[in-house]
Formats: C-alpha cells, sequence, structure tokens
C-alpha cells in the first residue's frame, strides 16, 4: 500500500481497506470478505462516512439488550478480526460476553488466524471449533458448527458482517440477535431484532461507549429503552436517508 | 464456488463474482479489483440489477460517438478482461477501434495474463506495454503509461471501471472519454463525456447492440443523438432513480 496523504477525503476508508488486504495476507480475510468490504464500502459511501442517527438509535438498543442479557456471544468472521479485533475484546470485556469464531467459509487454518489475531489484541479466551460442537438446526453452510458454550447456549448474539441465512435461523432457536449490516436491504437486515446500519469500525466503537453509559442504570431504563425501540422502522430510515442524500446531490 | 441453483433470485451476481474470483486466480484480477467489484455490486443491487433508462440513453450516445469517432480505443483492465473479453473484442470489430491493457496495478505478468484471455476471446490485436510508450501528462500512477497506436493517438476512449483521476487526464488532452462506472458520484462519472450508469456485463453487449443498430445511420443522424445527450442531466436521473427506490422500499 502506498502512503495516503494526510489531508485525503477518504484517507480512513483507503486506509480500512490497506488492513483488510494485510488481513487477507495474513490468511484471516477470505476472497467472498474482500468482495463484501467493497459492498460495504459503496454503503458507506452513499451514507456519508459517518454514524447516522438510525445507527444511533439501534446503538443504543443494543447496549441495552447486551447488558441485560444472561449470556451474550459476539461473533467474529475474518474482515471482524481484521478490522476490528481491539474493539472487540473490549465490547466482550465490558458486558462479559464470550467471544465465539464463525466462518461462512470455515478452514483449520482460518480459524486459528482468526484466533491468534483475537488473542493478540488481548482476549483471554475464544471460543469456536471445539470437537463437541453443536449444530444450528435448518442452516447448512459451516457456520451451523457452533460451540455449545457459546453460541448454542447464548441468549443474545452480536453478529458483525453477517450473512442472512445464520440471522434467520438463530431466529429460529430462540436467539435475540444484533447486526452491523451496511445493507438496510439485507435478508440479516430484516432479520435481526436490531439492525446497526453503520460502519463495524465506528459502531463497535460507539458501542462500548453506549455499554459505558448505559452500565450504572437500572435494569427498567434498560427494558424501557429496548421497549422503544423498532427495527423496522428504523430501517425505514435509514432507507429514508438514502434517498433524502441522492435526491439533494441529484439537485447540485 | 458452490453450484448457484437456477432460480436463485441473485444467480448472474453470483455467477458474475465466481468468473472475478477465477480471474483472480489467474493473475487477471488485483485485490483492490476484487474490492471494487463488491463496490459495483452494491450499487448495482440498488439500481435493480437492470439497464435503466438512463444507462440507455448513455448508451445510444456512446455508440453514435464511437461510430462517429475517427480512432476509437477501448481500454481494459484486470475486471473488464476477467468478466467480458468476448464483448470487448466483438465491440473493438464492430466499431474498427483498437484495444489497449491499461493498468494501475501494473506487472509484466498481468499485462500478459490479461492479454491472453483478451487473444483467447478471439483478439487480433491488443496494444500496451510497448517499450516506446508514450505518457499522459498530470497523471502519476502506472496509468500514465500508454500506446502511442492506441490511446495516445485515439479521439474517443472508451474506459470501462476506471480510476477517476485518468479520465481527467484524457479529458485535459483532449479525448472524449466514454465511461461505463455503477457509481454516479464518482470522479470518473462526472469527469467523462459519457457515463454509462450500468454493470459492465450488460453494458457492453448492449453497446455492441446500439452500434449495430445505429451504423446504417447516416453522420447527421449519429451528431444530432450526440447534441441532444447531456451527462450531467443523466446522472443526475441516475441519483433520482436511487431516491425513488429508496423511498419505495421505505413505504414497504
Amino acid at each position: 500500500m502506498h502512503d495516503i496523504p494526510a489531508n485525503h477525503p477518504r484517507k480512513v476508508s483507503l486506509e480500512t481497506r490497506g488492513q483488510l488486504v494485510k488481513g487477507f495476507e495474513q490468511g484471516i480475510v477470505c476472497i467472498p470478505g474482500l468482495i463484501a468490504h467493497g459492498r460495504g464500502e459503496a454503503f458507506d459511501y452513499i451514507f456519508g462516512e459517518k454514524t447516522n442517527h438510525f445507527a444511533q438509535k439501534a446503538i443504543e438498543a443494543s447496549a441495552s439488550l447486551l447488558l441485560l442479557a444472561k449470556k451474550p456471544v459476539i461473533s467474529v468472521n475474518g474482515n471482524v478480526a481484521a478490522l476490528c479485533p481491539g474493539e472487540v475484546v473490549q465490547l466482550a470485556s465490558l458486558c462479559g460476553a464470550e467471544i465465539e469464531v464463525n466462518l461462512f467459509y470455515r478452514t483449520p487454518e482460518r480459524m486459528e488466524a482468526i484466533k491468534k489475531a483475537l488473542f493478540a489484541a488481548g482476549a483471554r479466551r475464544v471460543l469456536g471449533g471445539e470437537e463437541d460442537e453443536a449444530i444450528i438446526p435448518e442452516l447448512f453452510s459451516e457456520r451451523r458448527r457452533v460451540s455449545r458454550e457459546g453460541i448454542y447456549s447464548a441468549d443474545v448474539v452480536l453478529v458483525p458482517l453477517e450473512d442472512g441465512d445464520r440471522t434467520t435461523a438463530l431466529k429460529k432457536i430462540g436467539k435475540k440477535v444484533i447486526a452491523i449490516d451496511l445493507n438496510p436491504l439485507s435478508v440479516t437486515a430484516k432479520a435481526a431484532d436490531i439492525t446497526i446500519v453503520d460502519n463495524v469500525i465506528r459502531a463497535l466503537p460507539a458501542l462500548c461507549t453506549a455499554v459505558n453509559q448505559l452500565k450504572p442504570k437500572e435494569k427498567h431504563t434498560l427494558e424501557q429503552i429496548l421497549a422503544g425501540y423498532n427495527n423496522n422502522m428504523v430501517l425505514g430510515e435509514a432507507l429514508e436517508a438514502i434517498s433524502l442524500r441522492m435526491k439533494e446531490l441529484a439537485r447540485r
């Protein structure tokens, strides 16, 4: 990667891409992960590369749900491990969540490379790939294989950068699902209980901040935040935001 | 790649991605090309994965410009060579254009792999990488190196899947530029004389059809089509189309 000038208008986006390419070279990121990142880049660009109001609402609701959870689990894939391993570890520690590696394109080598990145970022325990894995019914990809001490027995699962089938399957076995997905039209975005339509590199730090802020609150307050949250409405607001931005740009 | 069921709603998109991954394995496509493809996928998805009215207008104007050109050249990069080498060869033959390989991430191996793919698709002559290359001023990437018999002496250059800097540099040395770019907000889209906001896998065949239909017309008719074409208006229509589609989806 060439050095990116400090005043480049899309510096963060280009540096993030550089991190992902490094992750690819380390065996953490897979080829479909690179393409998926490009899709995310396009949506992020359309949203103005910032955390919008609809994302902030979902972040607060997610923090409440994570704090109310009996057993929250953060599911990690290659792109998440390449882009924000430190934030995953911090969030897990803040809300007492397990970290589990769960991959669509699963190989023992990728599982290990991702675990290594998480341990290097400070994780004490990373689940995934045990001999006695459980199976999520009605899910036919490698993602069906989950840890008994992790996703299988979780009540709330945070799935950043997700494929649609798994969110639907997790919902069917009674899990509450929080997704981070820049595409408000995706199957994941629609199936999740809470969808944070934001770039994972901004959403995870913002989620840590929200958990810190809400941690001292009473259970009742957190339940009220959750009761007042409507995911369909939030997704509608994200679509409206694209609509308004494009209309404004067309006028110029 | 797994086989994609015939009734999968996004079959073409997934197969196209498979072709690109194959191109990557053959040394034709580079890592940034994979990410760029993802960005295109997102815009294509937003546009409904079809050739819209604004793209069709640009395609007709492009066909007219190519037929009026004294020396049209089609610039080919890795993604274009991986996705539609046959269509490049067909279009070049229909409008008497040269084919030139021009790369941002240029290595002798990639130049050769791309030329090989074009020859395999039926090309008789492919320019690019000659010892006596000319240099485009004010362009600092590898893309500045062009063939004297190709882009350097062309009057019209078709640049599918382009980076913004080059289009601007080509305009500065008096070339007419036709771009194929799914992002109506990109520097390329704004700098080009004609921007076809469509997926290259649909735009190139549609361009061949339009050239065939307009070929028997008189020069005057082609000039009229061009005179009636307004690229800013077409880009505005593309943004309006996104705006309307998002509004409609938000209502559901």
